[in-house]
């Protein structure tokens, strides 16, 4: 068994953008500039947009985080949507989720232009997926298929099965991994709660992905000999021998699977840091789809 | 075996759209106005572009046909395409696909209006599917879907193998039939050209759709016992019998899947029909979201 260790991958990703950003600046172009709005001190929010931040700091690109009270309302969330949208210093942003729940989430999250819609949500950039058009990938799809593409892992012909059908992850991940693309190509089954002989399913892919945040829900005898298991899975569990007092959790039962697989991603430093990345690949991108 | 008779079905549909325009008629709406631009004489492309008009009148919808030569300009078209957008008169359009090589298809398709979109080909419209939002489905997938609904075949939980991954039937048809929805939440797995085992896979469906356009390729040994069988392909195979020197012919040998399966979409009469019917259903819709 090999991890295939996100944490590494990124670091690779994150020097090559930061050489970007410095051929950019010898050119006397324009520096990539992320802006994030965070709404509310949910501590899983706040851990992911810090960690954002600082991978912009650690690249060299610009960053901007904009912060609101949970009590914020939707219309003064939506003004500043629209005022970024026009603001040309920034070239990507985001809006963190979730959102407290008097704020429609996808009345914001479409209301982003898909032109800076650096984590992919927008109806535009998911149809441009499907068709395999320019436009921004989710990024935690596409942290996963760069994962596999960096480290060599094989995916045409291959059997993929997703467990989790999710608007962020699963359902555009299985778009992605069957497409005719590489990595792709591979044929995919999406599986959810209501697919029946889950076990049976699983069982055949030598690729198999879980992103339902159910903690160990991926045990051995679900796993082909040999295959790669990537895990989503980023569930807070209760850990009284940290200071913190939780550690994260994937949905893979990492100990009884590893002994089995050939490839597995860490929980954490697998595909946590591969979003990160993603996103960071993405707010370049954004500034070359202008011809910047 | 019991056949999915996509005539009878499309039939009913349209009974219930003429009432529906009755309805609008007596409550002073407007009617809805179908307008189909058609460049070239491909039979095949003749054959549809007709069946469309043919239906609008059934219906009692209004309908028009744009005629262009084979040698159109693309700057003309793309022209044509923003004063449909543009006119009031017109509820949805669709340009009749594939277009003469000098033409790029999805210039043209990205320049529909996506509220005129009709077909359902629009990225934002294939967007909105994704995300499960309110918008045009695309025709022939949202036919299938309605026919599997009018026939009461259950799809939840279900096993479905589609086979072909286009972007107008397979891989929207494979979203479709596996996210949260009635039809739908289907255990979808989508093969393609670069599928290994695929007769292993086709034997675990409980539906299995082939989308690829050749002829007989889906024969008895692929078939589970008692599988609903969907066959979408249509193509011209000689045949001097006939007067005109060919018929259609399906993806699926007919003879012998029939024996071993429970229900099948017979071709012609299955599939196609269906694909009209829902660009009716979506032409009805194109007024209805605009609050007409």
């Amino acid at each position: 068994m090999q991890l295939l260790d996100g944490r590494e991958t990124a670091e690779q990703i994150r020097k090559e953008l930061a050489e970007a950003v410095q051929e950019r600046k010898k050119a006397g172009k324009k520096i990539p500039h992320l802006a994030a709005i965070l709404v509310g001190n949910d501590g899983g929010s706040l851990t992911y947009v810090g960690a954002k931040v600082k991978a912009c700091d650690q690249i060299g690109f610009e960053s901007t985080l904009i912060r609101y009270d949970d009590s914020v309302p939707e219309e003064i969330l939506l003004a500043k949507v629209k005022s970024l949208n026009e603001d040309k210093s920034i070239d990507g942003f985001i809006v963190q989720l979730p959102l407290p729940a008097h704020i429609d989430e996808l009345k914001i999250t479409q209301a982003i232009d898909p032109k800076k819609d650096v984590d992919g949500f927008h109806p535009v950039n998911l149809g441009n997926m499907v068709l395999n058009l320019p436009g921004f990938l989710p990024a935690t799809p596409a942290g996963i298929v760069e994962l596999l593409k960096r480290n060599n892992i094989v995916t045409e012909g291959k059997k993929c099965v997703i467990i989790g059908r999710s608007n962020i992850v699963g359902t555009p991940l299985s778009i992605m991994l069957g497409r005719n693309s590489n990595p792709g190509n591979c044929t995919v089954t999406l599986a959810h709660s209501r697919t029946q002989n889950l076990k049976e399913i699983c069982q055949t892919a030598d690729i198999l992905i879980a992103a339902i945040g159910q903690p160990d829900f991926v045990t051995a005898d679900m796993v082909k000999e040999g295959a790669v298991i990537i895990d989503v899975g980023t569930t807070r569990v209760e850990d009284k021998s940290r200071a913190r007092g939780w550690r994260l959790k994937g949905d893979v039962n990492f100990d009884e699977v590893a002994q089995k697989c050939s490839f597995i991603t860490p929980v954490p430093g697998g595909v946590g840091p591969m979003t990160i990345a993603s996103l960071m690949i993405n707010t370049l991108k954004a500034m070359e789809l202008k011809g910047k």
